[in-house]
């Protein structure tokens, strides 16, 4: 950890100050806060996934200790869209922070609604909502007049926001990219932003700072995926995120024109297409969208399925169907499976172990390697320019990606003719003050820490039990029971042990006989001299002698965790 | 686990048998088994990193149960190159099969000798080796006769391999790639290899089967590498693989030409440069090499660190530089660091830290997402379908791939004008059978299971331990020690509770207590009612019901053990 200097923040107040909580080192748990004056707003309330040093986590949460006592001060919190990186926190911040305000598109809200009834049902009646009917909706939350933009993304109703105060004016699109040649919408340009009040900052979402790929056109990838719907031999099996409703649309419109029929499967895939269905962004389509349990009542070659596990999710239904394990679909020769989504880091090793399976099953597997048949939800560095050159802004922080691909944004700012010392590369907790004379960063001690979230716990795993963890992973554990007579001094019977994760024990027979030896041993040496007998002392022993014991034997070392009974 | 039909060997024997042990369903343990009559012939034998299901294990080996019972007929093991997923377990298996006559070029047998000195001291000395000295060489081994063609590879002397045998000549070239524009050697053509007696098997590394990227030239790749290092304003640091003798011999060269040092650092990388500079494949160069801890005696633009530690491994240098860990490296901001290495898959992650921290203290950091500093020693595939129009092979046999690739090499196959029924993809333990009739594959019981090694244990890691060690990684565990009074059946004192990595103790007294509560209930309910006392039954109780409590309270389901001791 780096100690960070203490930021005080200026005596008038009246300033602005943004405070990334999240999101600005990792890829993750994006949260921003900003503060003028008295009045805070804040955008986007996400997780982040775990990573291999924290195994059992399920998620983390933002760090919203910041916020502790400031509740009454809290205009608002705005959500940009609801992928889980922006909205999986709100059902365990929102309450924290006393409800506030939640400000977004209708299906970011709804989704939100969703995710707060399944941690706890009936709380989502408590949200305060204010939906963004239109892009051209206007709100004023305290000092802050908040205005929207269109965006690309991968979620339908993503959306940009302008944060307009009398300092400086935010302009900030969350997530994005440029989609080329869009069908049925036109190409996105931001020019409009750039005449925005002056002073402008943009905070630029930037995981494309070191992405030279250029995306072919929607307009292409449509008529792939279009080509292989057509074509397929048999059923086609489709997997993707459940969040990709657009694409989900698109294939829905070309299945009704072409006659096939879609069947959804994976809860979240099924939910989202509910809510879709319901807000009217997908048309019902009655003839055209049948459950999972009816694919057998229609011709092969006239059943798209599309469905999750895209990632090698061990429960979801992709890889429940390649392992034999889904109630209505087995692979068959014939059958064509697409992967239409692109590969979460970490995710690598599961895909391809699911890719694997599938080529075992299916002459006809389709993804990303070998075909156009998904556009990624970000950018690429030429969008970052050109969308800089569009905007033309006063000040650049660069947010929402792992540290060094901040910094890379920033050159590719610096060459897009931003002055260096107009940009800002936060880390999670930098303060950046925005006054009259100009915007300041202080790397300062707003607390960021990870917040994991396990099972029903928020925030007790902490080092000590991932460290606990890890230790355990790697070479199991080994609990060695022993009772002493109180009287002598000596071991009574046999030491127990009950060792987990260390060695086959049927097949170490030998190894557990000597180190019960050595284990009587010990106490005989250490409490057997008579006189008052020092536990700690003994347990100590044990733990070290028989921890270089099995070590020597094995080269592992497994936790080793001494009982001493006395009787 | 797909089960397999028996194979049944044909009665005359006279046959070539080619049974991939390893190497054909993921990346890694290569090792491949050519039988010809009694004559057994073996090419590499390497390792396969541990899968993150697989916590501890330190690599896999390939399973070498075929040849039990036959060692007194194997001829040679043949080693491609010396990697480790060629070579890596070949201390451990040499042995099992009676140290048999060993085939390489210089530099790998050597990599061979010294990996069997760090596991045995003294033990390379049993070798019994054939060292390749010319490309030209050939070797009878029994039916086999043993020739070479030279290959490209990221290791300096990777070769390639023909088996003649009275059935059919096999061509391996092992790992492989056709660099472009090659320095100081021409571009390696094939064509000469389509003039081998027929009937010819092309056995083919496949790892570039999905791979369309057009890697650079090597000229351009060392021209932007000089250019850093000419240009740096500062010291250069540069992560490599101390495998990359190759790139580490053409920095010596052009460090020397412009009056720069060179410091090795890493345990492997130095042994390495010692291996070649013994071999005499790299000039001894007293004034360019100098020792790292003689670093601080030059000016810094004139230092050029080569190290290991490019896949962010946590004991290797460069991630100890990072973390201020070094002895003899702190990173300042004028420094230069170059990754001139290619991603293994499963240190995305890792490297992605490493690259953060990095960039948080030099402000000139360069790998290949922004600069084109490295060449995969793989090929892609326009080289795969490059490689079978020059050999015109009569069978084609995609290997040393993960499933999906080698289905993927065998489509650029039928493009390149092989028949279906001539390509043929193994699964590891597949027997390949070819007579007078033609080629059969038969996904036959030759067992390939995996076989962990883990400190000192080959094998003795299995499935239940690897599950106990996920278990414990997931959610911890929790000992639950009850001493139980014989003479009433009641609890004495209170249950000594032991749990790791489960939750922070100190703040979960509550739970405890609760626990211990009720594994009093427990027990008074079990063993109270008087009459004999049922010790498994009790044990089944407080395992069950105290497991469902914890989940219940906690969502988390940590290893529930019991010890009951009866006084």
């Amino acid at each position: 950890m780096i100690r960070k200097p203490k930021y005080h923040p200026p005596a008038s107040g009246q300033n602005l100050r943004i405070i990334p909580l999240g999101g600005c080192e990792e890829v993750g748990r994006n949260m921003t806060v900003f503060e003028y004056g008295k009045d805070i707003l804040i955008m986007d309330m996400g997780i982040q996934f775990p990573e291999e040093d924290m195994p059992g986590v399920d998620y983390v949460i933002p760090n919203a200790e910041y916020l502790r006592g400031k509740e009454k001060n809290i205009r608002g919190v705005i959500f940009s869209h609801g992928h889980l990186d922006h909205i999986g926190a709100a059902h365990i911040l929102l309450e924290k922070i006393g409800n506030p305000l939640i400000i977004g598109r209708p299906l970011t809200i709804e989704m939100i609604k969703r995710r707060q009834e399944e941690a706890r049902r009936g709380s989502s009646k408590k949200l305060k909502i204010v939906y963004i009917k239109d892009v051209k909706d206007r709100i004023n939350l305290g000092s802050f007049s908040v205005s929207f933009f269109p965006i690309d993304h991968s979620f339908m109703d993503a959306v940009g926001t302008i944060l307009q105060t009398p300092s400086a004016t935010i302009i900030h699109p969350g997530d994005w990219t440029i989609e080329r040649g869009p069908v049925g919408r036109k190409e996105i340009e931001y020019n409009h932003l750039s005449k925005l009040k002056k002073p402008t900052i943009l905070m630029l979402e930037s995981l494309g700072a070191v992405n030279k790929e250029m995306p072919i056109t929607e307009e292409q990838m449509l008529k792939n995926l279009h080509g292989l719907i057509s074509s397929a031999p048999g059923r086609i099996i489709i997997a993707t995120f459940s969040s990709q409703l657009q694409r989900i649309k698109q294939i829905l419109e070309y299945a009704q024109k072409i006659g096939k029929r879609v069947a959804f499967d994976g809860y979240s895939m099924k939910l989202n297409v509910e809510i879709v269905k319901e807000l009217g962004y997908i048309k019902p389509m009655k003839d055209t969208i049948i459950p999972i349990e009816r694919i057998h009542d229609y011709p092969e070659n006239k059943i798209i399925v599309i469905c999750t596990g895209g990632q090698g999710e061990e429960m979801s239904v992709l890889p429940r169907i390649v392992t034999g394990n889904h109630r209505f679909i087995k692979i068959k020769k014939t059958d064509t499976v697409v992967f239409s989504s692109s590969i979460i880091p970490g995710n690598e090793r599961a895909i391809q172990r699911l890719k694997d399976n599938l080529y075992r099953l299916s002459d006809n597997v389709f993804h990303g390697e070998i075909m156009d048949v998904h556009i990624s939800g970000h950018s690429n560095i030429y969008d970052i320019e050109k969308i800089i050159k569009q905007i033309k802004p006063d000040y650049f922080i660069p947010v929402y990606a792992n540290h060094f691909m901040l910094k890379e944004a920033a050159k590719i700012a610096y060459k897009a003719g931003i002055k260096k010392e107009r940009v800002f590369v936060p880390d999670n907790g930098s303060i950046i003050e925005v006054t009259r004379g100009g915007v300041r960063m202080f790397k300062a001690g707003v607390p960021t820490n990870y917040i994991f979230v396990d099972g029903l716990g928020v925030g007790d795993v902490g080092q000590v039990v991932l460290r606990d963890r890890q230790m355990l992973a790697n070479d199991g554990m080994f609990v060695i029971v022993t009772i002493i007579d109180r009287q002598t001094g000596k071991v009574r019977g046999s030491p127990d042990i009950i060792s987990r994760g260390f060695v086959y024990l049927r097949e170490s027979k030998d190894l557990l006989a000597q180190t019960r030896r050595k284990v009587i041993d010990i106490v005989d040496k250490a409490a057997g001299s008579g006189g008052a007998i020092n536990w700690v002392y003994i347990k100590d022993e044990i733990r070290n002698k028989i921890g270089d014991f099995l070590h020597s034997k094995t080269q592992r070392r497994p936790m080793v965790l001494p009982v001493v009974i006395e009787v």
